[in-house]
C-alpha cells in the first residue's frame, strides 16, 4: 500500500459514546452484563453497524458474533479482531467494547478508502468475558479455543440459576455456527491497558508481548480465640498477627520480582472479628502474577516456606492451597512485530508491555497467531464507572489495529 | 470465730449444674441472654434458693435482685456479694452465675453452721452484665453506681427494639426498690479468671487488686483500590499493607508494656475484599488495656504516631478515633487484704492479679469498698461453651468468699 489509510477518530468516538448509552448508569459507567437485555440491545447495535459496513454476520453456539468483510480471496483464512461487549456491574465505557467498535471502525475506514484486502477480515464480539454474570470469565472464547467444551460453557449458571444456554435463547443469540475449528490467519485484540504504566510513561501504544501467568491461593491460619483483656500477650496464638506478617512477606516477594512482579492479598476474613477477642482464625487469598513460569514456581515455594515459618513462630497451624493456575502467555512474534511496525509507521510512542489481566486473546492465542494492542487509560482505572480514555488514544489504537490487520491480510 | 466454717462444695456444684440446665445448649454451654425467658427461669430459681436459705428478696428498677440474710444489727450497712446471671449467646456454665451461686452457698453454709453475723449479708444478681442482648455491658450495676442514669438504663434496646424497661415488665422483674443510694459496708465479687494465668501458675486464688483501664479505637486506612494484575507494586496504595504494619506495631506496643500490657486488633474489614483487587480501604479496631492510666495515655500517642508514620510511608490517608475509654480501677485495700487473709487461712495458693475484663464490681467499687476473688478456668477459656472449672476450684473460691464476708461482717 503506497498510501496508509487512517480511521476516522471522531466517528469511532461517537460510536463509543452511543454504545455507552446502552446500560448507562448514574456515575458515567455502564452495566451491560453478559446476555442481559442491555447486552442484547448492544449486540443488535453491533450487528446493525457491521451490516451497514457491508459485513456478513454469523453467530455461534456460545453467542459469539462474527462480522466478516470479504477479501479478494475468501478461501484464505481471515484476519480477526474484536473483544467483548459485556461489562462489569459498575463498569466503564471502554473495557472490551472499545476493541469491538475499533474493529467496526477498521471496516468503515477500509470502505472509506475503498480498500479490498487479500484475506477476509472479521470483527468478533465475544460472550461473557467479564465473568460477572456467569463464571468463569472468558468462557466463550475459551470454548472457541477448546479450553472448555461446549456443554460446560452452555451450562454455566448465573446467581438466579439461569444457564448461558437459556440466556442465549432468551435474547435470540443462540447461533448455529460451529464452535471454532477453522483456521484464523492472525488475531489482534485492542484493549485499554487497565493499568497505570502507559499513562505514567506518556506512551500511546502498548505492544503486548504476552500475558502474565497467575497462581491463586487460599491460605488459612488458625490460632486460638481468646479474651483480649485477660489473655497476656505471651499466652496468645494470634492468627491476625500471623496474617499481618504474611501480608508483609507477600508484598516483599512481589517487590523482589522487579517491574513485572505482582503479589497481592486482596481478600481477608477474620474470625470471630470481634473488637475484644484475639482472632483465632484468618482466611485469606494470595495471588502472584509473573510472565515467567519459573518465577511463579519459585514464588509458590517461597509462599509455603514463609507461611510455615511465620506460623511456627507464633504457634499457629496453617494451610496453603493453590486454587487456580494460569500459565504465562507468549503472543505470536510476527503479530507482535506487526503491531510495533504499525505504531512506528504512525509515529506513535510505544513500549512492549505484558498484560496483567486475562483477555479473550489469551485463549485465542492457543488456536491462532495472536497479539494485543494496549492504549492508556486515565489513572489506570478500570472496572470502575470513572474509567476513561482520551479520544486521541482511542484513535491511535484503532489506527495501529488497522495497519496491523492490513499487513497480515496482505500475506498470502 | 474460733472455728472457721466451710462451704459445702458438692452442694455448690450441684446448684451450678442445675442452673446450667436452664438455657443449656448442645456443646455444654448456656444461652441465658439478659431478661430472656431463660433468664427469668434462672432468676426464679435464684429467688427460690435464696428464699429457702432464709433470705428476703428485693428487686430494683433495673431488675437487680438482692437477697438479704439478716444480721444481729440490721441498721448496719450490709456486706454484699454477687455477680450476674445472664450469659453470652454461646456462653459457659460459670461466667457470672458462679459468683451468684457461691453467694447462695455462703448463706447456706452459715445456716449449716448456725452462724449469725453482726452485719446483714446480701447476694445480688445483676442484670445484663454481658452486654450481649443490650449494650453497654454492666448497665445495671452502672445505674446502681450512678455511672448511668435510670432513664438511660431502661431505654437501652435489643436488636428487635425492645427496651430493658419493656423486657423487665415482660418477665416480671421490674422492681420497686430504689436504685442504689444506700450504704454498703463492703462488696466482694467472686468470678472465674477468664484468662490463663492462675491455671498456668498452678494458683488457686487470684487476689484481684484492680482492673485494667481500657482504650478502644476505630482506625481506618484508605489507599486506592486497584487491579491486582495490571498495577505494578510501586504504583499501589495498598491499604492492607498499611493495616498489616499497624497490626505488627500494635503487637509490639503490647509486648513492650510487660506482663500487664494488652494490645489487640480484634476486628478488621477489608474493602472491596476481592481476590484480584488491591484493597483500597481497611477499617479495624485497636484496643489497649493496662492498669496504669499514664501508660494508656502513652499508648494513645504511640498509636497515632505509628499509624501516621506507616500511612505516610505507603501514601495512605488515615483516621484514628478513640471510641471508648475506661479508667483503671483500684479496689479497696482492706477488702483486698481480707481476701488474701482468707486464702492464707484456708491454705490455698494465691497471687495478686489484675482483672483484664470489666465486671460489675468495677462499677460497684465507686460506691462501696470492693474487691474481687478469681479462681482459675481451664485453658483460660471463657465466653465459650467449653468454659470449665474444676469443682475444687469452685469450692475454694466460695470458701474464700465466705471467710472474707464473715471478716467484714463482723466489723462494727
Amino acid at each position: 500500500m503506497s498510501q496508509q489509510p487512517r480511521v476516522n477518530g471522531g466517528r469511532l468516538w461517537d460510536s463509543l459514546m452511543e454504545m455507552a448509552q446502552i446500560g448507562a448508569i448514574p456515575k458515567g459507567g455502564v452495566c451491560r452484563l453478559a446476555l442481559s437485555e442491555e447486552d442484547r440491545i448492544g449486540r443488535d447495535l453491533f450487528v446493525q453497524w457491521a451490516t451497514d459496513a457491508g459485513c456478513s454476520i454469523r453467530v455461534d453456539a456460545m453467542g459469539n458474533i462474527f462480522a466478516r468483510r470479504a477479501g479478494r480471496n475468501n478461501d484464505l483464512a481471515p484476519v480477526i479482531t474484536g473483544s467483548h461487549g459485556d461489562s462489569q456491574p459498575t463498569g466503564g465505557k471502554f473495557d472490551g467494547i472499545y476493541g469491538v467498535l475499533a474493529g467496526i471502525e477498521v471496516m468503515r475506514a477500509l470502505n472509506d478508502h475503498d480498500i479490498q484486502t487479500e484475506r477476509p477480515l472479521e470483527v468478533v464480539n465475544w460472550t461473557n468475558e467479564e465473568g460477572s454474570r456467569f463464571a468463569p470469565a472468558m468462557i466463550a472464547s475459551g470454548v472457541y479455543a477448546g479450553v472448555f467444551d461446549l456443554e460446560y460453557g452452555l451450562s454455566r449458571t448465573d446467581a438466579k440459576g439461569i444457564t448461558i444456554g437459556q440466556a442465549l435463547e432468551q435474547i435470540g443469540y443462540a447461533g448455529s455456527e460451529p464452535m471454532g475449528g477453522r483456521e484464523l490467519h492472525a488475531a489482534f485484540e485492542l484493549h485499554i491497558e487497565q493499568g497505570p504504566i502507559l499513562e505514567a510513561e506518556n506512551i500511546t501504544i502498548g505492544v503486548v508481548s504476552g500475558a502474565q501467568g497467575q497462581r491463586w491461593y487460599e491460605v488459612e491460619l488458625t490460632g486460638r480465640t481468646a479474651h483480649a483483656g485477660t489473655t497476656p500477650m505471651n499466652h496468645r496464638l494470634d492468627a491476625l498477627l500471623g496474617f499481618a506478617r504474611v501480608v508483609e512477606a507477600v508484598h516483599s516477594l512481589g517487590l523482589e520480582q522487579g517491574a513485572e512482579g505482582r503479589a497481592t492479598v486482596g481478600m481477608a476474613n477474620v474470625f470471630p472479628n470481634s473488637r475484644n477477642v484475639v482472632p483465632g482464625r484468618v482466611f485469606f487469598s494470595v495471588e502472584f502474577r509473573h510472565p515467567d513460569e519459573a518465577v511463579l514456581v519459585g514464588l509458590d515455594m517461597e509462599l509455603r516456606e514463609q507461611v510455615a515459618m511465620i506460623a511456627d513462630e507464633i504457634g499457629l497451624t496453617w494451610r496453603v492451597e493453590q486454587i487456580f493456575q494460569y500459565a504465562p502467555i507468549a503472543f505470536d512474534s510476527d503479530c507482535i512485530q506487526r503491531v510495533s511496525e504499525a505504531a512506528s509507521a504512525l509515529g506513535y510512542s510505544q513500549r512492549p508491555i505484558i498484560s496483567g489481566a486475562g483477555h479473550d486473546a489469551c485463549y485465542l492465542n492457543r488456536v491462532a497467531p495472536t497479539s494485543m494492542i494496549f492504549v492508556p487509560c486515565v489513572d489506570g482505572l478500570s472496572h470502575n464507572e470513572a474509567e476513561h480514555i482520551h479520544p486521541h488514544w482511542a484513535e491511535a489504537g484503532a489506527n495501529v489495529l488497522l495497519l496491523a490487520m492490513l499487513a497480515k491480510a496482505s500475506e498470502v
